[in-house]
């Protein structure tokens, strides 16, 4: 019998704890009374089954459950749902973490990993810089300006701001070859490989069409906010063999309780992740250090067969704390820095003072 | 210019609350300091703007932001990557309501609508009884089995359960035209029209090739989670003209970031839905009364020219509440109830009970 063993967090008195990890460890499987189940093969193999429940404070527990993989089958929308679909709705209740002692659904994982994203960039070690283009609501010329600034300084990875999806005032079919030209333009001028990831967004139909815009330019990555396309589409993209790096986003990711690690180092990166932004700590997001180190060590952690994917935090940083986060992260990591360097009296000798930066630190 | 008038809910001290709000008006729109916001039409036409604050409580103020529509274009991903993507990461925010005075943003809203839904079911007026096929692990035939059982005691709405995606025990391919037929069959015996609502999962593809699985065997409506799929994907299929009504449910929504009378009732319907299911007060799932009512008045609440959405509270209801829901929500309500019939003694009883006691409210 395969099993995931998925750890939560519940609030709950002594008293309480055994009967409520027995209801969760039924709702996150057969999802009715055990009276209703009278198959069994399904009562054996696939009600969820509480395996130990150790307190984690007062009246705070931390159950484990073992859910069975075949109610996941290959599919990444369905992992999350397996694994907190309905008890999202529930209070009391964190996803904290999984464990996949019988071996991984069968997800794809990052294709390219931080091998793959370090050759793509021409960067064989040390940390990245990455930057970001913004404002939303610039045309199509000034954002492929920027983006020419940026590759020019050295910004070895440029992405649009989450916000650019298909706006009017940029569209995806007119911004992305535009801004690739641009930044193409600066690498035939400084021998360097800077590449721009554009924000896949929207339904089938559209994602289908802005790839193909991605493959006639030559782009060198994409992002995908994973809950906004959804993780399964995300999934399916990257399963189906797309061939250009996957940079994931976690845009709206705050709505649900499950504990970051999991879901940007972890989930992010079986839906296909080779590169994964999150919020870093002192910046505007509240996120504190140790979470911050354990998304980083998630993302890189050992994962069955598949490669490691590359910690982007973000948010609020200055390139004054590159050497701090290099040393706080260690050197696989790339270092998103966007508004900062735009809202500096000198863009470009911000955005080189940042690459500067970056370079000084443990590429020897 | 065209905006949106978003409110959030932002924990915060008096002193505090200006610069805060300010600064979400920023998050939710250019997200970068002012000081490179260098375009005048950005800053006129796209930076978000601060419209009122006013107290909510000691330390807690609701803001209500003003967001450029053309940052959402006609992406339902967009419009709650715009309404709460990075805020979503902020603790101290929580997204309230949206209002449409300038029009809502293109997206399809439901096509069939309460009426639709209605004429699909033959049933003109009154509540509506729902149930659902679990609990996974079954294999088909004991699926189409329980199908054929809920509809011979005229169950209206026999969807899914949401954990059924496409496992090995029972194949989407497979499932769905058994379930459809055995629903047929009872429908032929008892002259009913119960309809079945097989569970869409999955990427592209994947829902490319069960949407045609269902056209082929006459399937009569389709459930999603707008969350797993990812709110694009299905907002695309409802503007593509999926020719079968939406049933949302409500998997991964975590707890109250969003306020759920907006994300099920308004942006669930937004994005295509027709029925809509939330969780219910007084079952497993702890929301109180005052908040499932104002999903239940949001989902029917007038909304541009889109038609309403069905209401559907569920999660752990048991027949005896009928009465009590029918009065508190009104007819225009499906109840669904899973499974409290499934564990019952004799369930063949308490589904012809359960319908009973529906078709006694509000159906003269």
């Amino acid at each position: 019998m395969t099993r995931m063993h998925v750890t939560y967090r519940i609030d709950a008195t002594p008293m309480q704890i055994e009967a409520r990890a027995r209801a969760l460890a039924i709702e996150q499987s057969v999802e009715c009374p055990m009276g209703a189940v009278r198959d069994a093969r399904v009562r054996d193999a696939v009600v969820g089954r509480v395996m130990d429940i150790v307190p984690a404070g007062e009246n705070v527990f931390e159950a484990r459950i073992g859910l069975a993989l075949e109610t996941v089958g290959d599919d990444a929308g369905q992992l999350l749902n397996m694994l907190f679909g309905n008890s999202s709705l529930q209070p009391d209740v964190r996803l904290e973490a999984v464990d996949w002692p019988d071996g991984l659904p069968a997800l794809p994982g990052p294709r390219f990993g931080i091998d793959g994203v370090r050759e793509r960039l021409g960067i064989p070690r040390g940390p990245i810089a990455c930057s970001a283009l913004k404002p939303q609501g610039m045309d199509v010329e000034a954002l492929a300006a920027l983006a020419y600034l940026q590759a020019r300084a050295g910004i070895a990875l440029i992405k649009d701001d989450h916000g650019l999806a298909d706006p009017v005032s940029a569209p995806f079919a007119r911004r992305v070859p535009a801004i690739q030209a641009a930044v193409a333009r600066a690498n035939a001028e400084t021998g360097r490989r800077s590449v721009y990831a554009p924000n896949l967004n929207g339904g089938a139909r559209k994602l289908q069409a802005q790839v193909q815009v991605c493959r006639d330019h030559g782009v060198g990555a994409v992002m995908m906010c994973p809950l906004l396309v959804g993780p399964s589409t995300m999934a399916e993209w990257v399963a189906d063999g797309l061939d250009m790096p996957v940079l994931a986003h976690p845009a709206l990711a705050g709505v649900g309780r499950i504990a970051p690690a999991l879901l940007y180092g972890t989930l992010f990166r079986l839906f296909g992740a080779d590169m994964v932004i999150f919020p870093n700590f002192g910046g505007r997001f509240a996120d504190d250090a140790r979470r911050c180190h354990a998304i980083a060590e998630a993302a890189r952690a050992p994962l069955g067969a598949l490669p490691p994917a590359l910690p982007v935090p973000a948010g609020g940083l200055s390139p004054d704390r590159v050497p701090e986060l290099v040393d706080f992260y260690g050197p696989d990591v790339a270092l998103l820095i966007g508004g900062s360097l735009l809202a500096a009296e000198d863009p470009e000798a911000a955005m080189r003072h940042f690459v500067d930066a970056v370079e000084q630190q443990g590429r020897t």
